[in-house]
């Protein structure tokens, strides 16, 4: 089966925003198995999109479009689409009860505008919207489906995963009624490493293994297609145990939806430690990351912002002759801040961070990209080294993700 | 002219990657003055891409392609681009040896493979590539252009830049050879607040002015077309002058490129000042935007991620009493964060951040997106008040806006 996806706005054809929901979306149909060959982006005008959808319907199975459900007169998506199916749009009775209650709730008022938002193509099958005011729409044609979802991601993404995966999955031709996917989360490997490691695995059909790279991660999605949850499970299971056999300890989590920063917290809780952050050049991102994690309050206190020798000197205690000897970018200086940073928090665990982000400040010696990074574990110290490439907020992205790397392996190391 | 971008890649296709190329250009093409109907996104594939471009020709004067450029035999876009124009393949020797002169700088070892980027069709323009392997390649077909550009981005927008907007510029058949354009960039006024101050602006034709709203911030484009650059500065000098009389002090600059942290740390350089963050919410995340700042040294040296109560007390004095009394997230606590932050570090500035991002910990009293900020500066202390909408990230996204601008108002009543 062939999807498309068709995003409507002008404010996409004016760049005025990224197209991050084709992204997800296209992402969200590989793992549903289903092939996509072609992206549109296209404006708020019914010619144009009449013409897009003609085009998609004598190409494709199904077309899946995002945009243009809004209450305003620029909003035709729906309007188009039905003309194109040839259907009249009817009130929605159930919609609109459900946009009635949306305002009500909100103790908002309700526009004549919001009331055109009920209404939809005759037959189609109407998907409610739990984050929003405008339904998904399904409409059929000669066989092939037109599937429409509100723009905004928040309305898209929950009723994609809530209503139209498991739709999508019911068309299937093979009998496959779910799909069900596990993503082994690598951190510390590089994308090639990786991937030398599993050619094998990728080449597997049922389930297939599908790489991600993302900043200091690898993420491997393994996805199964079956008749049932169980037997979908069952395909999944041991290539994701045949992963973290592969992987072992550079695999942080094989459950969907943690982030390495979740993992690290986890880990600190599980072990009934606290910890600190000390921070030069990445400047307070690492500790913004661990603080990603709602709740982090239980293992995570204190950061450190260090920019200056004196913030180092002052705050965790680095020694003047270490900054003057060695200078605040050497494995010397990294050591101090993160012991001098345990103690000043008084945590049981410490990080720190300190290198040359660029664009200025390199030498031959120490050049851009250059980052050191200890780690304090009770009364233990790793120290290492790192040459990042990129610019500098790639290095200092890149840090925060080695130094969570980092925290994870010497708590690991001490904590069995 | 109307022009229609094509990207070219099976990882856009696969989600693997979000398609940030087609919202850069699509930017820079409307501040152009070209309109753009299409965005398509296709992957490598001959057959495909030759049916997209033979659709593009048929409804559009340029198409402008990104990707598929690389050494490798997936790589097929100029080959396909080629055969659609029916021009053959001939090797480019400036090309080859700007390609083996960049091998050679980089020490690197020359594939056959990279000899193959060399190749350009016969009488296509070629455009140097100063950060990459592969050329662009400008062809022409019955009157209607096609630009093939390298897929990685630090690639493509140098070339785009440099090479490709003033040869569009150069096809404009109204004799408009540059196009200038100045963005005036304002802080804490929301997006329709600032729209219902410049629809008269907005209806000009040159230059055009065009909003584009960013977290906490709102930039208004001025572009005009003329025959000099001369011509066209002297068009847009009158109307930035109106923007900044009109939003006064909420402009933070009208230099092309500035950023938000860079006008602080600007205003904080210029007035002898030193600044510091005492964050509980945020996490790092503000500090770790002023650091975005290359050279940020000379006025930021130290931050505080006081998280827990207890951080608060021992990192910048925040007394026990404030705390149990009025709680975390309150006026008072705000207060005390940046008063004693200022006097811990040593700075003359301190602005902090105390509020409840959630999901969790809201309540009737204090939901999330309650966030008090102050700012201490030398003496003078503000706290304010905010509730923003959206999940944690965007919340925490928010304060840390919120926050640069504040700091920026403060400063601004002490030093007029």
């Amino acid at each position: 089966m062939v999807v498309e996806l068709i995003s409507v706005g002008t404010e996409l054809l004016l760049g005025n925003i990224v197209n991050t929901n084709a992204a997800w979306l296209a992402e969200q149909c590989a793992a549903l198995g289903l092939s996509c060959y072609y992206q549109t982006v296209v404006g708020d005008n019914e010619e144009r999109l009449s013409g897009i959808l003609e085009t998609g319907l004598g190409r494709s199975d199904v077309l899946i479009l995002s945009g243009g459900l809004g209450p305003t007169q620029d909003d035709l998506t729906k309007e188009t689409a039905a003309r194109v199916c040839g259907k009249r749009l009817v009130e929605d009775a159930h919609s609109l009860a459900r946009i009635e209650s949306y305002f009500k709730q909100r103790g908002l008022h309700m526009t004549d505008n919001n009331r055109k938002q009920a209404l939809v193509p005759e037959g189609a099958i109407v998907v409610d919207n739990d984050n929003g005011t405008a339904p998904g729409i399904i409409l059929e044609k000669d066989g092939k489906r037109i599937i429409l979802l509100p723009g905004p991601p928040n309305e898209l993404l929950p009723m994609f995963e809530k209503s139209i995966a498991p739709y999508l999955l019911s068309l299937n031709p093979d009998g496959a009624a779910v799909i069900y996917s596990r993503t082994v989360k690598i951190c510390g490997l590089g994308e090639s490493g990786v991937e030398s490691l599993i050619t094998d695995l990728e080449a597997l059909k049922n389930p297939t293994v599908a790489p991600y790279a993302k900043t200091g991660e690898v993420h491997l999605r393994v996805t199964a297609r079956a008749a049932d949850e169980k037997s979908a499970k069952k395909l999944v299971k041991p290539v994701v145990k045949e992963l973290e056999d592969r992987f072992g300890r550079a695999v942080y989590t094989t459950k969907n939806g943690v982030t390495l920063e979740e993992a690290v917290a986890k880990l600190l809780e599980k072990n009934g430690l606290t910890a600190a952050t000390v921070e030069s050049c990445t400047g307070g991102l690492l500790a913004g990351r661990l603080v990603n994690v709602s709740g982090v309050s239980k293992v995570f206190k204190t950061g450190f912002v260090t920019y200056s020798n004196k913030a180092k000197r002052k705050l965790v205690g680095v020694r003047k002759e270490t900054l003057e000897k060695y200078g605040a970018v050497s494995p010397q200086t990294a050591q101090e801040m993160a012991v001098g940073g345990a103690k000043a928090a008084g945590a049981d665990v410490a990080v720190s961070v300190t290198g040359i982000a660029g664009p200025d400040g390199g030498s031959e010696e120490k050049p851009v990209g250059l980052v050191y990074m200890a780690c304090f574990v009770r009364g233990n110290v790793w120290v290492e080294k790192f040459r990042f490439n990129g610019n500098r907020a790639k290095v200092r992205e890149s840090s925060v993700a080695a130094a969570l790397t980092l925290m994870r392996r010497c708590i690991l190391e001490v904590f069995k």
